[in-house]
C-alpha cells in the first residue's frame, strides 16, 4: 500500500469545496499528515500567558488537506481508519477570557505548557507528579468538504465532520463520514494529546459576518503526525452524520462524578462542571482555574438523563486514578491488566 | 450494625416533606428495601401489550420510604452506600405511544418481557441468544425530601435526587445527596436491571395541574430488593446536587457510536438515537421498535461536544460485544479479565 504525505504548510482555514486538493489518492491508500497545533504555531513550548493575549484568531484551527479520494461521489461514505497518532513532546492548555462554557466565572487568561512523555504515554498535571494523566492522542478535526458552496468556519462540527472533538477517535478507531462532493476532499488537524467527553470546555466562538473569527480554548493542544487510511464505501447509505467505532481500551476505572440538574441542558452542563470544580478545590486542594483545566483534559461529560422533563441530569465523571486515589490496573496499550 | 427493612407496601407517589417516615434509623445503619417495579405491580411476567394500553398512570413510579435518619439537618449531605441490588428473575421494557424522545416515530405500543439470569448476571435480547446483555442493576430513583412545601412528581430528577436514572449507581457505588429537611427523609425505587447513559429514552411526561400524571417508558424495569447504608455527613457543604462515586467495573469495551449534530442539543440527541436505530436495522437485522428498545437498555448517550457553537455533537455508543461481534473480556463481578 502506497504511503502519501501531506505537509504542515498544506493547510486551509475553512471547509470549502472550492479549495483545490493538495493530493489525489486511490481508495484504500494511507496518508500521513504533519499537523501543527490548533494555534497554527503561534504558541510554542516557551510561550507565556502573553501569547494568549496576542493570538491572531483568524489563523487558528487550520486543517491539513484536502485530499481527493478517487471514486468517491456524493452519497458515498468515507471510511477513515486511524492507524497512528504521534503527538509532539509538548502541548498547551489555556483559559481565554470572554469565551467558553464558564467564561463569566473565569475572567483571567491562563496558559499551561505540558511536557508529554510520549514514550510512556503519560503527562503530569502538577510539578509534584501527583496527578498523572494517561495520553490518548487524537485529531480533533476530521472532515470532508460540504456539498453546499461557500466557506464554513472550521470551529463548529457539522454532519460532514470537522471539529467533532471526540476523544474516542484515537489510534485503532474508525470514523465514517458522509461524502457530499466528488473525491470527498478530506482534511484533518487540531491535535489533542488527551481530552474528556464533552469537547473542549473553554472553546468559544465569536461570529462575525466572516466565517473564521473564532477563539479556541483547549484540550491539551499539540502538534502531531497522524496516519489514516481512506476508503470509499458504497454500502453505508445510512451514514448521514459521523459514526465511529473505537478500539479496545482499558477503561476499567473508578470515577467520581458530579451532576447538574436543570430544565436547560446547557445550564445543567455548566452546573456539573462548576460542581466538579468545587469538589476538586475542596478535596484535592486545586485552585479554580487549575481545576477547570483538569476537567477539560481528564473528565467526561455524559448525558445521564435526557427524557424526564422538565429536568435534565448531566454528569461530569473523572477517573479517580488520575487523582492519585490508588494504584490502578491500566495500560495505555490497551491491555486489561498488568499480566495481560 | 443493625439491619432495618422497608416493605413493598411502604411506598408513596410524590416527593413531599409532609409524608410521615415509615422508619427511623441512626446514621450509619443499613436498610433493605423490597421494591416493586415502576409499574407498581401492574405489569407481571404474564402481561401482554394490552397491559400498556390499560396502565393506570397515577400509580406509577412509587418510591419506598421515607426513612428518617437521626441527626440529619438541612445543609448536611446524606451518603448512600449501595451495598446490594438484587433484581427479580424477570423484567419488562415498553414503548408507550405519545411519549418519549422519538415518540412521533413510534406510534405503536410494544412490550417485552425479559427473563433475567440473575445467577450469571445476564439476559438475552433475542430468542436465539445472539445478543447478550450483562446486567448492571440499580435503583433509578434515590432521593430525599425537598425543603419546599408541596407534592412534587417522582418523574423529573431534582437537585435532591429522585429519578436520576443513572446506570453507574450499581452495587458498590456511593451516592451523595444534599439534605434539605430534618431527618433527610430518604426514599428509593424504580428498579432497573440494566440501562445506558442518557436515561430511559422512552420516558415521557404528561403534566396536568396535578403532580403525578406521568407516563413511564422503560429501561429493563424490574422488582428488586436493595440494601443501602445511610450516613449523615457534615463535611461536604459543596454537595448541592447529586454526586456519586462508582465501583470498579469491567468497561473494557469496543463501542459502535452514532452521532447527532445540531444547534439544538435535544434535536442532536434525537438524531444520534435515530441513527443508531438505522445502523442496528441495516447491520443487525432488527426491526425499528426492537432496535429502539435495545438502545434504551444497552447504549450510552454522551456529550461529545457541547461548546463549539452553533452545533452540538451528541453520541450514542453501544458495546460491540453485546451484538455478538466477538468474545469479550468482561465480568459482571468487576474482575478485569477471566484470570483475575
Amino acid at each position: 500500500m502506497s504511503i502519501h504525505a501531506v505537509k504542515r504548510s498544506q493547510c486551509h482555514l475553512a471547509w470549502d469545496n472550492s479549495i483545490a486538493p493538495v493530493l489525489r489518492i486511490q481508495s484504500g491508500e494511507t496518508v500521513t499528515f504533519d499537523c501543527l497545533d490548533a494555534s497554527n504555531g503561534q504558541i510554542t513550548p516557551d510561550s507565556t500567558v502573553d501569547a494568549i493575549k496576542s493570538l491572531v484568531f483568524s489563523q487558528l484551527d487550520q486543517v491539513n488537506g484536502p485530499v481527493f479520494v478517487e471514486g468517491a461521489a456524493a452519497g458515498d461514505t468515507l471510511q477513515i481508519d486511524v492507524l497512528r497518532v504521534a503527538p509532539a513532546p509538548w502541548g498547551w492548555t489555556a483559559c481565554i477570557p470572554g469565551f467558553g462554557l464558564l467564561t463569566d466565572e473565569f475572567p483571567e487568561p491562563a496558559l499551561m505548557i505540558w511536557e508529554l512523555d510520549t514514550e510512556n504515554g503519560v503527562t503530569y498535571f502538577d510539578a509534584e507528579k501527583k496527578i498523572k494523566i494517561p495520553l490518548r492522542p487524537f485529531a480533533g478535526e476530521m472532515g470532508v468538504a460540504p456539498g453546499k458552496k461557500g466557506a464554513f468556519s472550521t470551529i463548529p462540527p457539522y454532519a460532514t465532520g470537522g471539529n467533532i472533538d471526540t476523544k474516542h477517535l484515537s489510534a485503532g478507531a474508525t470514523l465514517y463520514l458522509p461524502v457530499e462532493v466528488e473525491g470527498a476532499l478530506f482534511s484533518i488537524g487540531d491535535g489533542h494529546a488527551v481530552q474528556g467527553d464533552g469537547g473542549d470546555l473553554r472553546y468559544g466562538v465569536y461570529f462575525t459576518p466572516g466565517y473564521n473569527c473564532i477563539f479556541p480554548g483547549t484540550a491539551i493542544e499539540t502538534p502531531m503526525t497522524v496516519s489514516v487510511r481512506l476508503t470509499v464505501r458504497k454500502d453505508r447509505p445510512y451514514t448521514t452524520t459521523p459514526h465511529f467505532s473505537t478500539p479496545r481500551l482499558s477503561e476499567n476505572e473508578e470515577y467520581y462524578c458530579t451532576t447538574g440538574v436543570d430544565a436547560d441542558m446547557r445550564t445543567a452542563t455548566r452546573a456539573a462542571v462548576r460542581n466538579m470544580i468545587a469538589f476538586l478545590c475542596a478535596e484535592h486542594g486545586l485552585d479554580r482555574a487549575a481545576a477547570y483545566m483538569l476537567c477539560s483534559v481528564a473528565a467526561d461529560l455524559r448525558l445521564h438523563e435526557v427524557v424526564d422533563m422538565p429536568n435534565y441530569v448531566v454528569g461530569m465523571m473523572i477517573p479517580r486514578s488520575i487523582l492519585g486515589a490508588e494504584e490502578k490496573v491500566r495500560s495505555v496499550t490497551g491491555g486489561c491488566c498488568t499480566s495481560c
